[in-house]
């Protein structure tokens, strides 16, 4: 087995703590099979208070990782939510234990198809049974319990992260005394499996994907996996946005250049989306994670009722949702919003204006840096732990 | 050099009458260079009656060609504008005389880079000038001219066939009674560019790509131009119209696979989209005709101001844009319409209602027809044709 790349290296021996689960506690998958062994590598932040009531369990999106608030190990980048977690941040942790674990199907130390299948020795490739966001779910309470933590205050998360959130607070309701949904949906839309289709596609068109086997010799997707990430990238911004830093600017040139060079700056900056990703995710991983989120239909592990998912519920909720989001439009936030209202649950809604599209729940927007700053203050004070 | 492709046959021996330019009628390309000899091959529709006044040009799209309303000769399906073209239709060919024409840089017989270079005997590839709106609309002015036809009734087209009816209008005033925009833009945006930047980053990715040069090597890269084509027929329709036909419905199976098939209609029709495109279109053509649509800026020509472009036009002009457009939008619509304005031109614009997406320019929408015969009616009586 070779070992060129960084981001392999780093889906097998992490720079982040991993809790390894043996074949005496298998996780049981929607596919319905059992893994076991598997591992989840995770980081935390902060500490945890004597009852144990302080931990908040954050959720990454799509190509994210645990690494919500430190350098990132690969790209040396400051965490993903940097902007939110933090001391004195809304997410503070002087105040609160935070942990994030890298998902099932990932790339960076849980298990994932980058990783060794014991049964085999080599990596599991696509023998790793397809992966859904219930099966991320039970991986993390499973990480939460080895944790000794009975209840989260609360679990959040944007994008495929609000997913999960989601889909704890329906297989888990005394397990999370509070959610944060942001920017998510309680399904994936037509028009996102086909934004997610085109990507696999992309990354199996490569002659160097070779059936996803590509670790085994020494080779990666890496153009296919370029252009997924590029038409990906598309999606997470918004056309004013992308005209706003953009429009029609040239790249270092006053006049086009008559070629297929990179004339435009978008060009450029698309360009470089599509290499800087391919040295810090695998493949193999971007096709689990986006069929994960393909298969994710809550209503449907609930016959057809989302409201049905959420009955009875103690837990507090918070939707957020972006004006200029359309990827995961406000329409599939209030989807989620009714659903609660209908389940009689605790929930607040909160449309936040901005040009910046999807990738506005990972900025320092200041009525989203608010409205997580107030509903965590809210659920605090609810939760006893700021007397 | 192989000939193992139908589509790189059609682009040199074309089942479509051929206008050949020789050496003593170069074309100046926008480029900067002369193109000389070049080809352009055509249908016609119709009679063109004794004043000549009643002839029509039609622009394509994208990925069109001149087979508006006849057989396509690969795919063997009806004329892409069948619903419009036709002996009693909107676009009459018991009253006009429609030409249309494969725009330059195409690949169903106008020189293109799958056409032979002259210079080397072998296909062109990325050695034909880079070709621009203002090259496809020159040339086909050289075609008109050859058919002895000094004034158009009408130049009409959708999408880039919109482009260059807008160029129409600008560079050749009065050699046009009247311009039908539908479903464009006068500039390419950055989230359009970007699209289609992840096109040809697409086919540029794939290995049989050869540096341009596939055909002589025999081969094709046929899986980055199917990438290719599935993002980009995503963004030609709405997402209603997504959810509408697909949803989140299953393809011939009751339950999810758990593995990486179609298991989504949605995931079924895009690779037959992909698909079935490869077998009719040129990636190189592909390429020419992404950046003529990204280079187009019209006001660019005219100091910035896009009314510079019209200023004391003749034109008779109709502007139409749908309503789930989002690849052109109705506000660039009426960017056009302000401009027509600002320069006095005579304009009517139409936003018609459908959920369609962009694609609803190629439909049998009942508004969008309606509003075509009305324009071209009026302009006929104005041209005096109807007496």
């Amino acid at each position: 087995m070779t070992e060129t790349f960084t981001s392999h290296a780093e889906a097998h021996s992490p720079q982040s703590p991993i809790a390894h689960f043996d074949a005496s506690q298998p996780l049981a998958m929607s596919a319905g099979v059992m893994l076991a062994p598997f591992s989840i590598a995770y980081q935390t932040y902060g500490r945890l208070n004597a009852d144990k009531s302080n931990a908040i369990l954050l959720c990454h999106a799509l190509t994210g990782d645990q690494h919500v608030a430190s350098v990132h190990p690969i790209t040396g980048k400051p965490g993903w939510w940097s902007a939110l977690v933090g001391p004195g941040k809304p997410i503070d942790t002087d105040k609160y234990f935070i942990i994030c674990s890298n998902v099932l199907g990932g790339c960076m130390g849980t298990t994932g198809p980058a990783s060794l299948n014991p049964a085999t020795g080599k990596p599991y490739g696509l023998d790793l049974p397809v992966v859904t966001i219930a099966d991320m779910v039970r991986a993390q309470a499973m990480l939460v319990q080895r944790l000794g933590i009975e209840t989260l205050f609360c679990v959040a998360g944007g994008s495929m992260g609000g997913m999960q959130a989601l889909q704890w607070a329906a297989l888990f309701p005394d397990r999370v005394f509070s959610v944060m949904i942001i920017a998510a949906a309680a399904r994936h839309s037509a028009q996102n499996i086909a934004f997610h289709e085109v990507g696999r596609q992309a990354v199996m068109a490569d002659p160097d994907w070779r059936g996803g086997r590509y670790l085994e010799e020494g080779v990666r997707p890496a153009k296919g996996l370029a252009v997924a990430r590029m038409a990906a990238h598309i999606t997470y911004l918004s056309e004013e946005a992308l005209q706003r830093k953009f429009g029609r600017k040239l790249q270092n040139r006053t006049e086009k250049t008559f070629s297929f060079d990179a004339d435009f700056q978008v060009e450029n900056y698309l360009r470089h989306q599509g290499s800087t990703f391919v040295d810090r995710f695998d493949a193999n991983s971007y096709l689990y994670v986006t069929r994960a989120c393909d298969y994710f239909d809550l209503a449907q592990d609930y016959g057809g009722s989302l409201a049905a998912a959420f009955m009875n519920s103690p837990t507090r909720f918070c939707v957020v949702s972006f004006t200029s989001d359309w990827l995961y439009t406000t329409a599939e936030s209030r989807v989620i919003v009714h659903a609660l209202n209908a389940a009689a649950a605790s929930v607040s809604f909160v449309e936040i204006e901005t040009d910046k599209g999807h990738d506005a729940f990972l900025l320092d927007e200041t009525d989203f840096i608010a409205t997580t700053r107030g509903f965590l203050a809210g659920a605090a004070r609810a939760r006893g732990l700021d007397t």
